[in-house]
C-alpha cells in the first residue's frame, strides 16, 4: 500500500450498493461467522485476532457490538486499550498487547491496538520520528511472531470516516442522551489534528502493511459492519478447519 | 560466535586462578551490586535480563542463591521456566516469555528460558528444523524489542560443564540427603542426549547472538559465580546512573 492518499479515498458506500439487500446478507454473513467460530472453537488449531482503528466517533464500537455480539462469547474476547497504565508504561509497549493476544480457538478484537503507540503518541510529539520508525518494525516482527508461531490470522481495520461526519456525530454525544456518556470535550482538540493524524495512519499502511491492512468507507454504518463481517467470514472459511474427532484414552 | 565448538572451550578456571582471592573478590562486588540495584530500582530507567542457560546439574539454581540472593527482592525478581502449562502452549512461545519480561527499575532472573524452545524441543525432534530456524528469528526479534523499547540490557549466561562433572552431580543428588529432592531418574536418559544438546547449543550461540552469549566455564562453582556477578557488576556500572532529585509538585 505504497504511498496510499487517504483523502483520495471515499468514506461511502459505491454509488449504486443497496443498502437492504446489504443488511439481509449480513444477517446470513453472521450466522454463517457463528457456526464458524464455534468450529474454530472445537478445534483450536487457530487464533484470530481483529485490530480496529479510526478516528474518534468513527464507529469502533458499533462494529463490536454489531458484527461480534452474535458470537458465543466463550470464544469471542474485546479488549479496549487506553491510556496507558502505570504499569503497562514500565514495560515495552508491546508487553501489553502481548499478554491479550489470542490463544488458539479464540477470536479476539482489538478496540484500539499497539498502533495507537506509532498514531497519538507521534501526533503529540511524544515519541521522535527515529523511535517511531523501530516502532513500526517491531510491530511487524510482532505480528510476524503472532502469524507464525501461533497460527493466528491477523485481520486489520481501518475505519474510514471524513471528518465533516466525525463532526456530525460528536455533536451528536452534545445533543443525544443516550450518547451523551460518549463525549469529551478533548475529541475536539484531537479532531483539529486531523490531517496530522491521516500522515500518521498513512505510515501505517505502508510501513506495516507485511499483514495487509483493509481501509473500510465507514460513513454508513450498514456498509462498514457488512464490509468487516465479510472479510471475517472469508478469513474463517479459508481456515479449512474439521471437528475434531472422539479422543482416544 | 561463529562455529564455536563447546568440547573446545575448558569448563575450568584458567589454570592460575585463585580461589580464595576469587572468593574474596565475590563478596566485594555484592556488595557493590547491592548499591547498584538500589539506584537501579530508586531511577527506574533501566530494566536488567539475565537469562541463566545450561544442562541440567549444571548450577544454575546455585548462581540465583549466591549472586541473586544478596540483593534487595523487592528490585530483584526470578522466575524459572517449567514445561509449558495447557494456557501457555495454546499461545505462541514467547507469550510467557513476555509476560515476565522486566519493567523498568527491575533485575529479572531467567532460570531457563525462551531457549527452550530451540533446545529441548529440539533434541526431541518436537519441531522440524524450519520452525527452529524461525523461532531463532522470533528470538532475535523479541530480545531486540526488550532492548530497544524498554531500555533493558540482557545478559545471557550458558553454564558449560563437562558431562562427567555432570554425572558425578547427578550421582551426587541420589546419595546427599539435601540433594535427593532434586533427583530426576528422567536426567539420565536426557544426559544420554548430550551431543545432541550441544550441538542445538552451538546453533543458538551462533543464530541468536545479536545480544551476545556469555559461555561460562562452570565445573567450579566459585570461578562460575564471579563470572556472572563481574559481568553483571560492569553492566550496571556503564548505565551510568543518578538518583532522582526531589520531584517538583
Amino acid at each position: 500500500m505504497a504511498n496510499i492518499k487517504l483523502k483520495e479515498i471515499s468514506t461511502r458506500a459505491p454509488k449504486d450498493w443497496n443498502k437492504e439487500e446489504t443488511k439481509e446478507n449480513l444477517a446470513s454473513i453472521l450466522a454463517k461467522l457463528n457456526e464458524l467460530q464455534n468450529l474454530l472453537y472445537a478445534e483450536s488449531q487457530h487464533a484470530i485476532l481483529v485490530i480496529l482503528q479510526g478516528m474518534d466517533a468513527s464507529g469502533k464500537d458499533g462494529v463490536v457490538r454489531k458484527v461480534f455480539t452474535s458470537m458465543n462469547p466463550q470464544g469471542v474476547r474485546v479488549h479496549s486499550f487506553k491510556v496507558p497504565t502505570a504499569e503497562e508504561f514500565s514495560h515495552d509497549f508491546l508487553w501489553r498487547i502481548h499478554g491479550v493476544a489470542p490463544p488458539k480457538g479464540i477470536i479476539q478484537l482489538f478496540n484500539r491496538s499497539h498502533y495507537e503507540d506509532v498514531l497519538v503518541t507521534r501526533v503529540h510529539k511524544l515519541i521522535d520520528e527515529k523511535t517511531v520508525k523501530k516502532r513500526m518494525k517491531a510491530i511487524n516482527d510482532f505480528e510476524q511472531l503472532l502469524q507464525e508461531h501461533n497460527n493466528t490470522r491477523i485481520l486489520k481495520f481501518y475505519l474510514h470516516i471524513s471528518p465533516e461526519e466525525q463532526q456530525e456525530r460528536l455533536q451528536e454525544r452534545i445533543h443525544d442522551p443516550t450518547k451523551q456518556w460518549k463525549y469529551n470535550e478533548r475529541d475536539f482538540e484531537e479532531a483539529k489534528l486531523w490531517d496530522d493524524y491521516m500522515a500518521a495512519y498513512e505510515d501505517c499502511f505502508e510501513y506495516c502493511n507485511d499483514v495487509p491492512w483493509t481501509i473500510v468507507p465507514a460513513d454508513q454504518n450498514w456498509y462498514k459492519e457488512h464490509v468487516i463481517a465479510e472479510a471475517l467470514l472469508k478469513t474463517l472459511q479459508k481456515l479449512d478447519m474439521q471437528y475434531p474427532g472422539l479422543k482416544k484414552g
